[in-house]
């Protein structure tokens, strides 16, 4: 049995008038003209079509091959081809290249290698992988595709139609929504990092609750989301995690929260909901954070967000040598503080003889 | 055969006075009250037993329908609950929680997917799960568990009662002691990131040392603990890591040291005993940490620590339009001090002149 | 069929003579001395080689046991031992250690647990370990070793004489040139991040790019390269990647650069040829690095460098007590920067007057 992991079948084509009809936006140029792909601005052939809305393209969008450009409304005039105008051409770009990359059918059956306990459920419209396994008690929803080697531990609950890429591991009791998609490496339900000192000893303190993931979430190659050590961790709805991002116990991640590569998350933390956060952020445990909050790149959070809004913390970069000179300072901060004041007291009191 | 990776079997019960009398305390209040699980304050039910330090709880623990509660001396009074008074109500509970949630036992056996090598010794009361590998001269000991699909090189040891979850892998030659837990994910001794530039390329340098684990350590999922170059790299006794943590060749991690998610630690650093490193702290090579030190989440050390205490170095995080103003003079802070130097000069002469 | 993961043979010896002539440098000593491994100064026997370049090693120069040891013009004199004397004994010894620990040759094969699809291409001078799997349309090259438990996605193409080693995951139609070394639980064509906001959900962009990797790279335990959102994701030949790096779609890694654990680098961002990132760094998506730029560890890199040399922006650590009261005062800076400049005025206004 093939691995149908991805189709290298003969493309749909699409003419623009199509396009428009199904998606919106005002067509300038040959209805008739057929694409059967997207593609960058640089790269775009005569049968692709592109889209345009960061200005530092302008030279590509000048010089592009493509047979359409996907714009905004100010961009018109500009070049001699074909446009559709609406008003996010990424988003627009998004749902033609959805339309024209469809996520491959899924063909049931179970590779002979794979290794299904006698007391699993997987529907009959999924797919197991080669060298798979799924242990006792474990749900398998219909449509979805379970990678080559991955794993789904006891009684955990998989939904319909997810996409459980190669190398997943997701361990006893947890719970996966519908449409979910797993990347390979993505461990989800290891324990919690909950030790406590017990005379000049670590106890271990079991881990006891769960990772519940709800629907349409996506998780990053190698992102690891620990579970509950009393309670679950949660991530509801619609969230959207990139690569290598660590998520610790009990934290919840609010619906349609996007994360980006590299986060780390303490315990116990609770992120609201549309919330983005930069890559490399860090966050503390025992927080809250308020919905439609932005997180900038490499900032560290150490308290709570009550107010929605953008906030940020990265050190900007020097060349060395400067950096050298700037960094020592910091550590002086306050003993410069000190002597800001103490020149605006000696400072007022010659002003006040002086008068 | 089933994949026992944990039980769903019916919780062990203990009355309240049995509590006491295994792990000390003095009890307040019924002691023929039963309780069968552990829980947070917000969720226990009235057989379930909580604890309480953190005054931000104090909602909680007023509102708690625990059969008990686990408390310090100076909460009696504050709820009509049966409570348990002990010095340290948060490892009091780790050994509750222990008690009523021991380890599955292992069932020995080797699945029938399973790749042993016929030159490796695995303890005839060892687990090896589905689709796992063991190489030719590895030897898995008494009691250990090997999850789904794990890897264990040529000539690696293990020792017994180990847990290595689904998806670790452990390279040639390594060893690990005895009651290790390896999350999934985790990689024991990959090669140290050893090249040299010759020329105009690089050269890699053979990493030839192993990785040695001590007894009753956690590794947590994700994890990654590279092989020596020369010598080995050395995790003592009961080290706790937490996930994505990143330990470099021929790095010494000192006993019960305690290391939080998403650490990094350079090549040839020793770290000293009981120190504490919190989540994404970023450590240099060929540096030496004193025992007993405690270093803060975010912090970047690029230098030796020889004194035991807390260390930190994290950047506050601010709304971004603040920082912005802000992170600007950073950049200019050796100007600053200068300006501020040439105020006090000034100043002086004036002062001087006025006199 | 055993898993020759690494040799336990007996070691090549060679005599210092056999040494100089093979590689060069001058040999004070008796050249008949035999050495068969490399080591440390410390832990060096009178059959081994060692090398000293850093001062700090001073003392375990003066009392190493090697049988010789390699060293620049300027150590001469310090000890009574043999010396092979050259310009840069930290590659010399690399040389050495790399002729001492040649990787073992692979011995053609598939393990018979392996999953291989019949459309799939293994060359017969291959070697398939245990539960590895190999989709359809893929190719795999003389010589190459694939480990236990790794995949290797539909149409992907892995050419001659790389080393996978176990549990590492390729997705479909990305590829690897010759000699490549990837780690356990690298992820090399995950998709890229990529959603634009539709309404109130995400819309996932479809990830059509793939990953090109060239030779001679190395690729470290659990690092993630994600597969091009349109065009493809590349990494130049010689490029050599540490653990735990997440780099994004569309990103190009210039030819001989060597990346540091921990860093991440997002989306399209394009960094030159023999650049040096040092662990930790992170650096944001859409930059063009320059050739030979050095990154200091933990640096975060938010804008394009245009200019060769070394840029760091690592906050220095500190105490705990000292840190609260600095720390405080970088999110005034602006306002410390304003009562500067007010000192400043003042005081020329009174200076003035004072004329």
């Amino acid at each position: 049995m093939s691995d149908p992991s991805s189709s290298a079948a003969p493309r749909r084509a699409v003419t623009l008038s199509q396009i428009v009809e199904r998606f919106g936006g005002q067509l300038l140029g040959e209805g008739g003209v057929r694409v059967d792909q997207v593609a960058t601005l640089e790269s775009a052939t005569g049968s692709q079509i592109s889209f345009f809305v960061n200005p530092r393209y302008r030279r590509q969008l000048e010089q592009t091959q493509a047979a359409a450009v996907i714009v905004k409304q100010e961009t018109v005039g500009l070049i001699e081809r074909s446009l559709i105008v609406c008003d996010d051409p990424y988003a627009y770009f998004g749902r033609v290249s959805d339309f024209l990359n469809p996520p491959e059918a899924v063909v049931p059956g179970v590779h002979p290698t794979a290794a299904i306990d006698a007391d699993a459920q997987v529907h009959a419209g999924a797919y197991i992988g080669p060298l798979a396994s799924v242990a006792a008690g474990a749900v398998i929803g219909e449509r979805t595709f379970l990678g080559a080697g991955s794993h789904v531990g006891a009684r955990a609950r998989i939904g319909p139609d997810c996409r459980i890429h190669a190398g997943v591991c997701i361990y006893h009791d947890c719970s996966v929504g519908a449409r979910a998609i797993l990347h390979s490496g993505a461990v989800i339900g290891a324990d919690g990092f909950g030790v406590a000192m017990l005379g000049e000893r670590w106890l271990k303190i079991p881990q006891i609750g769960r990772v519940i993931v709800g629907d349409d979430v996506e998780v990053g190659a190698n992102t690891t989301i620990d579970r509950g050590a009393l309670d679950d961790t949660v991530i509801e709805d619609g969230v959207k995690l990139d690569n290598q991002i660590q998520i610790g116990h009990n934290c919840r991640i609010g619906a349609h929260t996007a994360i980006a590569g590299c986060v780390g998350i303490a315990g116990s933390t609770r992120i609201g909901r549309y919330c983005r956060i930069g890559g490399a952020a860090m966050i503390g445990g025992h927080l809250e954070i308020a919905d439609n909050v932005e997180i900038g790149a490499a900032t560290a959070v150490g308290k709570s967000i009550s107010r929605p809004g953008t906030y940020s913390g990265a050190l900007p970069m020097s060349p060395h040598a400067e950096w050298l000179k700037n960094a020592a300072h910091i550590r002086h901060l306050d003993r410069m503080a000190h002597r800001i004041r103490e020149l605006e007291a000696r400072l007022a009191d010659l002003e006040r003889k002086r008068r």
